[in-house]
């Protein structure tokens, strides 16, 4: 493979205005972060196609048919035409730029476009949280699968193997306490989100809330201390996430080809 | 705080156009991610300050005063005006569009403004690497570090106080295994980069580079296979960026504040 963001770059590659957008396949190894793109999908209502791939039942590990489409063997993967793009937040950008632009909260401020400063709180919102999800939230998340020892977590192969012994080495009392200060954190952020929220970036649904939706509705499922009484704004946010209309598409696809849906 | 990201963000703050630019201020914790921040704010050639946080001397953990200034008391942290930005990629986003876009690729091919499959491919490797390398690479050298049991190791302070116990579960086998998947895709990123690289995104030093250079310099330290022999475009592009001069006045900034340099 030559390049895999772009293997085969195309000038003149076929575009939506001239002769129709190119299939979007997602490339789904089952029971992954890949569930949020399935929302994503769902929510842009764009035609896309799954190709699913299973993991080894005795290693949990992803097979490698997978590495033949991106060789890091990891899940989501999305192909789009000629390019292939992996890391779900950048998934979520590319998507949302040319199919939903609405999931991205407008960017300056009237009459301070370009200028230092001149960004909206949405906007800034919405970057802080692309790269929070993946970058500080879901490693916290990791962790705990880890500890928890459960089977099938979707947790980075790397560390898949190590499961068993690991876990033994992690105390739940860091882990809550680590729970806790992001949580505190999050709720905060809700409480102070532009127009009283109640999403993340304000009062409309972004692709930041879509990305966040898989390491806080995975976190309860390792034992995260996310409750009702502890955290009010967080709680309800992940409830108005898992409500949406979108997202029940996403877990009733999810059940056709996983056979379950276990966040 | 109102508001982590802009916490009282004023529609009339003073721009560089009107007043001058504010005062840029990395908040900087010893020994932590903020080094290649610091590279990035030489590349820019802006003015701004340094203010140090040490850490527990026992606990290695980062001190309550940066929580005074991110709830979640890690580091680096920008404050810019009355802007406060956390995540180091973000932190490179930001700085770059407002100070530095010759650190971004250009977006767009030429007649294909806008249109799907239209962005060069410099500018999506530089979106891609933006993402993995919090999302993936550095996680990977996170265990790597706790698995080596390194005091200090810039590892993300809820996993600190467990390394030793830690370590104990992690085989050097699998890192070994997961190093050499990504080694050899980056060797394979660097060999089909635009224009023939040196670059990750092409002929040019890019934000993405200066990113992903924290978990490259720091891999080895931590037992990861980077050979000469074994890598070698990979190792070249290391070497590459540890000679560029922006990142040569960063390493005496660190020595002034740290005391030493050790990645």
């Amino acid at each position: 493979m030559a390049s895999i963001i772009v293997p085969t770059a195309d000038p003149v590659a076929p575009t939506p205005a001239s002769t129709g957008a190119p299939t979007i396949t997602l490339h789904w190894l089952e029971k992954s972060r890949s569930q949020r793109i399935l929302w994503l999908l769902e929510e842009l209502k764009v035609p896309y196609e799954i190709k699913t791939y299973k993991r080894n039942p005795k290693t949990s590990l992803a097979p490698p048919e997978l590495k033949e489409i991106h060789p890091l063997g990891k899940s989501p993967v999305i192909t789009i035409g000629e390019r292939i793009v992996a890391e779900s937040a950048l998934i979520v950008e590319y998507l949302s730029e040319h199919f939903g632009t609405w999931l991205i909260p407008q960017k300056w401020k009237a009459g301070l476009e370009g200028q230092l400063g001149g960004e909206t709180d949405e906007f800034m919102r919405y970057r802080y949280f692309m790269h929070y999800s993946e970058g500080s939230l879901a490693t916290l998340v990791t962790v705990a699968a880890i500890t928890k020892g459960i089977k099938n977590a979707p947790v980075p192969f790397f560390i898949k193997p190590v499961t068993g012994k690991v876990a033994a080495g992690v105390g739940t009392g860091y882990l809550n306490n680590n729970f806790t200060t992001h949580f505190t954190f999050l709720e905060e952020q809700l409480t102070s989100a532009p127009s009283g929220g109640p999403y993340l970036c304000g009062a409309k649904l972004s692709g930041a809330d879509i990305l966040m939706s898989y390491p806080l509705i995975a976190a309860p499922s390792f034992g995260a201390p996310l409750s009702k009484e502890g955290y009010p704004k967080l709680w309800a946010y992940t409830e108005l996430l898992k409500e949406s209309e979108g997202f029940k598409r996403a877990v009733k696809k999810i059940i056709e080809v996983d056979g379950e849906y276990n966040p």
